[in-house]
């Protein structure tokens, strides 16, 4: 074990979805879960692949109640890889004696592996190396690479590879109560000698996914022909089944191309005819490989950190870590983000499972100075969501009395507010309120991003252009949040959560939310003084555009300069600021 | 008539189909043609919407030849509104008697009126005032409104509002007799009392397109509410009517806002439930004209040409031109365009017909200037279309034997070649090889809009990121099209076909292209020494990046450096350039 590798030794159960997750693959377009290919879902596995900003809207009665939710869709798994001799059983990690069992993931190639050693009933002893990436450079592909060793026996295998559409989202505990049938069939087919394809579509955000996947076998260095038997049902499951004879000592290699293309994705035709070309004509998993290494050379090269301690493990551990949250990030954020131009932001869970809904939060303030600093270009992308849910900030204000833009506390596809109203508490089994879409100062961390991406790129035509608008706009909001309290002397902020988010209210009041958040309060005026330096930042020509669109008036910026110099924040003992 | 509008006194069937794409109102994301409400599609109108970027291919069999075109899609008719009094027939403008007809775009705002004074069969007077327009503001909305006052007489009228998804490409004479077949209908339905909406797909690009309407009606300010009757096909076409009393001096007042979204939009969450609730959210005729006028009081104050001439009807009619052009320029392309992030080039005729298939080709060259100096945010954008489709010009590169990316003569949804390779001659009915992709300056074309570009606004960072690696690659391109004459010792390219488009060949030879066209020889040479310079203004990092990516080895560099110092350039009388 390296600072450069994440390595479990031995097959553990109960871990297993734990390592799904932490060694989830992706490209910033999409991510799949570490699941085993001849996995399926159940108690310790859970195979998951997700879109950025893949969503789709289900409702649901519980105990009485509609829930409208929308989450972040598992789309259907194109990793199903199995085997078996022809008179055994289907290979099964669970069934059957391990000798050795090693699962690596390469952090610095962006590369899984897992290396199994094993005895079956029939006292066969065999080797399967599996590898896999989901390829950083060219953001459409995934490939897998089996190899399976016959140690002390010769026979016939059967291999069966599939994609299976036949998905429901259930990966999180406490929601599958809920409705989990994100995806409808459309079509699936095969094409040339070794591919399958698989149409499907979300069935309200009526998204269409189109995966497709040539399955390719070699003995040796010679490239095999198998007959191929299909397998189809109509609930979105196709697989195509062959048999090939092995020796001891000769290993057979079987390679999986996928591609991955969605109804959205720009400079594409038709999804499932690029998915199609994708998967026939990517190279082998080696070359794939080279190209999707180099990409995270560069990656590395821009965003690696060095980290020295004196004590050695320590300094493992540590750089270990860093590695992998940074892996991590940048599967979630990648210069495909930025290329696509991918309409989305940075889940606090990256893509890699389905808590939190996949839903864009206040979280994106910790990551962005990192990425800032490497790859602004994808922090303006990003910011990009935003903007483009202005319109829909705008309609929240006014739908809650409010001047300005008030984002959502969790936002999904088209920016409404994704926060529940209510939640049925797992323990009692009762329900109650929801106030979490109170904590307004995911408001100020977006004034916050914007900021700190002009202060890294000095890119005032990105100002102007974007961020301006909605800077002047949430200072609005903040501006009509606010209430001049003639006892205290001082501008005051009513009923929100801070990001302390459990302290929700007070026990003896009506009304949900605390008064006066320090937090809140600090960022409030924090805020306002950005929108203020705006208005001298910017030409005299794009403020003055900024100010008729806006019908701002300069009764509003001397208020919102007012609120800046008497806004009341809590202290203890007029010495600490009273935040918890 | 001020040099601030485009006016029309009189209808004249023959020249309508010309004064519909004239007087097209768009917003960057989609154009409608100037076609009457009440009209339908035949001899003498053509009513047309098209979506930048909305693209479809077809297979048609011709005289045995199968042929595949990628088309601009008209799409729904979101147009149709028309009236009958009770007892007569619908109101046809070619069918009736016209005391004063006058039709006016008024270029300033972007607003179509239609005044019409005419007499029924039953010697009623009738005047009709219609006003339209394709909201700058948000994008997603246009708006009609209907006038209609008795001048002499009460009764009762009719109203009929529709969806029309029954729509056949059909605007190009020479293309009818290829499969015009585009849509298909996926559903249509009625909403709230006055909504009516129609989702509808392409049958190969599966690109979705919702339109909603909801249809008003006022008799002097007071909204009315008439029972309504509801008309649907099966075929994509549905409808409302409705019957109001009319009375001389009070005039009926109908307004249809109108909204689009397709499943390609960003920011939704599905087109259909957005495009409902825009058009039952959007305010009345007059509301959404000063937000419509106040977009274009921007866009006129950053894009107004002044011009003065002694002549003052010729300053008149210069002034209006300029406009005209100006307008329908940003019609095409506007800040909607960089707000949406759509993928989307700049075609030769905008988004107003059918003629060219909304292809883009290389006329952008004419038109990025332009806009650089002005909103280059617009052109960035742009810029991004042929980013995003590098893979599949370096695949046509490869494909044709040749390094590099090749970007095609005629390029759409996914950046491969659309240009035809054989073309019927409509006159000699002789099928004939089309050879216009070989019109290779079209990457020249492409290096000098990224270059234009960058030195208007030095934004190295969108070199670095974007611009440099088309700019390598093309240099790769035209590399490998060059040859070195030993004769001449020169270097030559041979067999392309230059701007003087009708030269394609020499009569005798066997191979189709022209030999040293002085103008691609030229722009090759301009390119290359694009890309040398290059190299000296990225950062070393960036160039380091992107010499690893592209394995640009140092020889390439020279021989481009060689080619610069040594291209062949043909002389008439060895002073004036041979170019035709």
């Amino acid at each position: 074990m390296s600072s450069w590798s994440l390595v479990y030794h031995g097959y553990d159960p109960q871990e297993e979805r734990l390592r799904e997750a932490l060694c989830t693959l992706g490209n910033g377009y999409f991510c799949t879960r570490a699941a085993a290919e001849e996995a399926e879902a159940g108690e310790h596995h859970y195979p998951g692949t997700y879109l950025a900003g893949g969503y789709n809207r289900l409702t649901s009665e519980i105990d009485g109640q509609i829930i409208e939710n929308e989450s972040l869709v598992n789309l259907p798994n194109w990793l199903p890889l199995s085997f078996r001799c022809v008179d055994g059983t289907w290979f099964d990690v669970e069934r059957t004696t391990i000798l050795d069992y090693c699962q690596t993931l390469d952090l610095r190639r962006g590369l899984l592996e897992r290396r199994i050693r094993f005895r079956d009933a029939q006292d066969r002893t065999t080797r399967l190396t599996s590898r896999r990436l989901v390829h950083m450079n060219w953001p459409h592909l995934a490939a897998l690479q089996w190899k399976l060793e016959a140690e002390d026996w010769d026979g016939r295998v059967q291999f069966r590879t599939a994609l299976d559409g036949r998905i429901r989202n259930a990966g999180v505990e406490r929601y599958r109560a809920l409705s989990g049938r994100h995806l409808e069939p459309i079509r699936a087919g095969s094409f040339g000698r070794d591919g399958i394809s698989l149409l499907v579509r979300t069935n309200q955000s009526r998204l269409e996914i189109a995966e497709a996947a040539c399955t390719r076998l070699w003995e040796g260095e010679e490239l095999q022909d198998p007959d191929r038997q299909q397998v189809e049902t109509p609930d979105g499951y196709i697989a195509q089944l062959f048999t090939q004879p092995i020796q001891r000592g000769t290993p057979l290699v079987l390679e999986k191309n996928v591609a991955l293309y969605t109804s959205r994705d720009p400079a594409i035709s038709e999804s499932e005819w690029e998915a199609r070309r994708d998967a026939r004509c990517a190279p082998r998993f080696e070359t794939q490989l080279q190209a999707h290494d180099q990409a995270w050379r560069h990656l590395w090269h821009q965003f690696g950190i060095r980290f020295r301690d004196r004590d050695a493990a320590r300094e493992e551990r540590t750089a270990r870590t860093l590695r992998l949250h940074t892996l991590h990030l940048l599967q979630t954020a990648s210069p495909n983000t930025t290329d696509m131009a991918l309409d989305v932001g940075i889940p606090p869970r990256g893509w890699t499972g389905e808590a939190y809904r996949g839903h864009i939060m206040w979280d994106e303030l910790f990551i962005f100075p990192f990425l800032n600093l490497r790859i602004p270009e994808i922090t303006r992308n990003i910011l990009l969501y935003r903007f483009r849910r202005l319109t829909e900030a705008r309609r929240a204000a006014r739908t809650a009395g409010l001047r300005g833009a008030m984002y959502p506390w969790q936002s999904g596809s088209d920016g409404r507010e994704e926060s529940q109203t209510v939640h049925l508490n797992p323990r009692s089994g009762r329900w109650i309120p929801d106030h979490s879409n109170l904590q307004r100062h995911v408001n100020a961390a977006i004034v916050y991003n914007i900021w700190n991406h002009y202060e890294v790129t000095r890119d005032r035509a990105f100002l102007a252009y974007y961020g301006a608008e909605m800077i002047l706009e949430i200072a609005r909001l903040f501006d009509s949040l606010t209430e001049y309290d003639d006892t205290r002397e001082r501008f005051v902020i009513r009923g929100v959560i801070g990001p302390d988010e459990y302290h929700e209210g007070y026990p003896d009041a009506d009304q949900p939310g605390v008064d006066n958040n320090a937090y809140t309060n600090v960022l409030v005026v924090w805020a306002l003084r950005r929108a203020l330096e705006l208005c001298d930042l910017l030409s005299e020509d794009a403020l003055q555009r900024l100010r008729n669109k806006l019908a701002l008036r300069d009764a509003e910026l001397d208020r919102w300069r007012a609120i800046t110099h008497r806004m009341f924040v809590p202290f203890h003992n007029g010495q600490i600021i009273s935040q918890f």
